[in-house]
């Protein structure tokens, strides 16, 4: 029988949390196309809510086709789509909705930071220091683009980490790249046309289609963003991840990145953003010059986030605006406040000052590399040697899991869940329903694991993926 | 000769920065229509910086249109429009662009919040404790709609403050309320018309025509939006602030507020954005129930803002979402990260939890009302009380300054501008050349002024309206 707490649910209804409960679990694939769900009476009685309380979740989940029901047999797991489902939707119905997180062995599927790693201490005593030292500055309205001290810190870190030379003028600060595509959107018009990564982030290409932006998805191949495709996709914006493509690891070599740079140079009006997150944590691999510091002719809006180098639940990103954009941004964007509080510029700026950064970042790439090593030294020695391959390119906190096997990968992806383990099959981040995507291929994002579990974890990981494919 | 500081302007290029200045001071008034601007060579010598510097700034003011240049006279400050300009724009140029804000004596302009009043020490150990005791929690992804205790406590600041009964599933929370109205267009869809209020303050009408919405201002009378004109105006959408009209300070009557709900039950798909920020702090005039509370057809969308009631560079705002809205947000919009860093999240529920916010809005109330009462007794007594006339409706931290004069309103805002007193006119806060806008009314925000300073402004704001007007 399934058992869903209703502790802490807050003025959440009875029935939505159940709704929100079973349907996450659909969509994370512990309850199969197929299962049997309990009788209204036993599932209320056991969970002790009344019936109509399940009666409302089963008719909401029926109504949006997660479950039919069969005449005098009760209700049962419908086939959720003809595909698996994008995994950003699977991860944003397991975490970010107000549904208790499934407490899973290991999750596999997000980039977790574990909260351990974060560094409380010094960022508790900045913090203090700021609001001892700068009541003034705390409560004067930041300018648009961000406080001049934190542009100014991401200045010299941009020099020092990624050899780029900007001004602090070009640099916009606000709450989460999200929020920064939007503005783009804005200052670049809705009337163009944008390329997105396929494979890639379903979010980036959510974003434009909320914003009613046309947008288009453009092959990622071994050598990064296909330029033919990119031609015939009629794009006016490529919006592309040079430094470190997801889910394939891909790092676009130099060649290409002039071929991108001529794309966008032969059309007026044409621009590359170059998301640069996770850039800090590349493992392996030689550093590349960013599109941003080869471009010569203004062409490259640079972006990157503290949400990935810091922590996930502060909200501070940036983009480098190539200088002829400023004066258009002013005009028609100055109305916008900075969406980053005041207390969080002025903390982040004095920890990026003070060579506090660097040292995390130099801190967690030791960390993650250990976590790396011993997961694919398990990996070596178990059973799963034999029939599987890593495949990871120049990856940042990922790699690739290539299975042998004859299950299917909603199978596999099945498998893994009752587990306990959270899976993301390299065919989730397609669009639609690819026939170029790789069967059997897993992304393993290992950033939140700890490295005492990790013999564990694989052992289980082992038995769950040998168990029906042998 | 004019004089600007070129300390501290960062990375920041010389000729924009002095551009930035003088563009500035034409805005604000300081440098009237007319004025003869030095020539290029002594202003360098003068400003220590090269010919170049000011040809390039002069150059630009002029292809922007501030500037005219006479062959063989110079460079002299042009009308810069037909009508004043509005006072976003103005205020924006001088407080949110890079350019070192201009002292004032007295800013009536803007709503600003002294730094002595906010409470730091407070907020610091709050802040501490949350830094602490919760780092997992801190880490952990907060829901779409912000982190569930923080929504808790406004459901009960709501209930207390303005007799709301709401559930905190209903509560977004957003990186201020500019933020959650590109989400609210994103969610009622682009192709709604929107009505804004004119007068009103011109951002929201700038969102609306960046995110490419088309939007009718609509006029606002004694008691509130016009409904004939709204009507007429097909809205599907109205942006309103039925409680406290900026710059009116009108608050919309209860009668007319069911005809507005009766409006939005007319057609299928009209909602009323109801924009209740700075409601903590009318000082006079009954309460009066919201319009969410009052609407039994989840027409009304609620918004409100700490940035107002505890400090301008904090960014948490929030709405209220019908709950017949929030399945579809969560369908489309499930994607976006909440744009609220969760250590100012948990560390804003813990100060309204604990009763430090009820306080500090009785606080702020008991000192903005000295502050007003103390401004409006030094004008009693003022030669200023025989040709002015002061009307405050139940306005929250501003009033209405009617004066008996011959001048223009420019030049009255110019004379001001001399004196150091910045000021804002009604007429720019009307769209366009309207000819409803009353003359010579001029908007007072006080909420920035220190008790001991007031006898010294009035005087001078004395001076400088009757010297030429009588």
């Amino acid at each position: 029988m399934l058992t869903y707490s209703f502790a802490d649910i807050g003025s959440e209804s009875l029935y939505h949390h159940l709704y929100q409960c079973v349907k996450s679990d659909i969509l994370s694939g512990i309850l199969p196309a197929g299962t049997k769900l309990p009788s209204k009476r036993s599932f209320a009685k056991n969970l002790g809510v009344s019936n109509i309380t399940v009666e409302n979740a089963y008719a909401q989940l029926r109504a949006e086709g997660y479950v039919c029901s069969v005449p005098k047999k009760g209700f049962y797991v419908s086939e959720v789509s003809g595909h698996i489902l994008p995994v950003d939707a699977v991860s944003q119905s397991c975490t970010r909705q107000d549904v208790p997180r499934r407490e899973y062995v290991a999750d596999f599927a997000t980039n977790c930071v574990d909260p351990e790693e974060f560094p409380f201490s010094v960022w508790s005593k900045l913090l203090r220091e700021t609001l001892l030292n700068s009541h003034q500055e705390l409560l004067e309205m930041s300018p648009w683009g961000g406080i001049r001290k934190l542009r100014r810190a991401i200045v010299s870190h941009l020099k020092a980490f990624r050899g780029m030379d900007v001004s602090a003028e070009q640099i916009i600060v606000g709450a989460g790249t999200e929020y920064l595509y939007g503005l783009l959107i804005q200052l670049l018009g809705r009337d163009k046309v944008y390329a997105v990564e396929n494979p890639g982030y379903h979010k980036i290409a959510q974003i434009y289609e909320s914003n009613d932006v046309a947008f288009r998805f453009v092959a990622v191949g071994k050598a990064g963003m296909d330029i033919g495709e990119l031609e015939e996709a009629g794009a006016d914006v490529a919006h592309i991840s040079p430094s470190h493509h997801f889910p394939t690891g891909i790092v676009t070599p130099i060649g290409k990145r002039y071929e991108l740079l001529g794309w966008a140079n032969r059309e007026e009006g044409r621009y590359i953003i170059e998301d640069d997150y996770d850039s800090e944590f590349r493992l392996a691999g030689k550093p590349i010059p960013t599109l941003q510091s080869i471009d010569r002719t203004e062409r490259v809006i640079y972006m990157n986030t503290f949400t990935k180098s810091l922590a996930p639940t502060i909200r501070i990103s940036y983009m480098v605006l190539p200088r002829h954009l400023l004066q258009e941004f002013e005009e028609r964007l100055f109305f916008y406040s900075c969406t980053v509080s005041n207390f969080e510029q002025y903390t982040l700026a004095r920890f990026i000052e003070d060579g506090y950064f660097e040292k995390h970042i130099n801190r967690m790439r030791t960390h993650y590399r250990r976590i790396r090593d011993e997961l694919m030294e398990c990996i070596r020695r178990s059973p799963l040697a034999s029939c599987c391959r890593i495949s990871e390119e120049d990856a940042g906190l990922h790699f690739l899991l290539c299975i042998e096997t004859s299950l299917s990968d909603q199978e596999l992806l099945q498998n893994a869940g009752r587990a306990g383990i959270r899976l993301s099959a390299m065919a989730q981040y397609y669009a639609g329903l690819s026939e170029d995507a790789p069967a059997h291929t897993f992304v393993i994002n290992y950033s939140g694991l700890a490295v005492g579990e990790i013999p564990h974890i694989v052992e289980l990981l082992s038995s769950c993926i040998l168990e029906t494919s042998l």
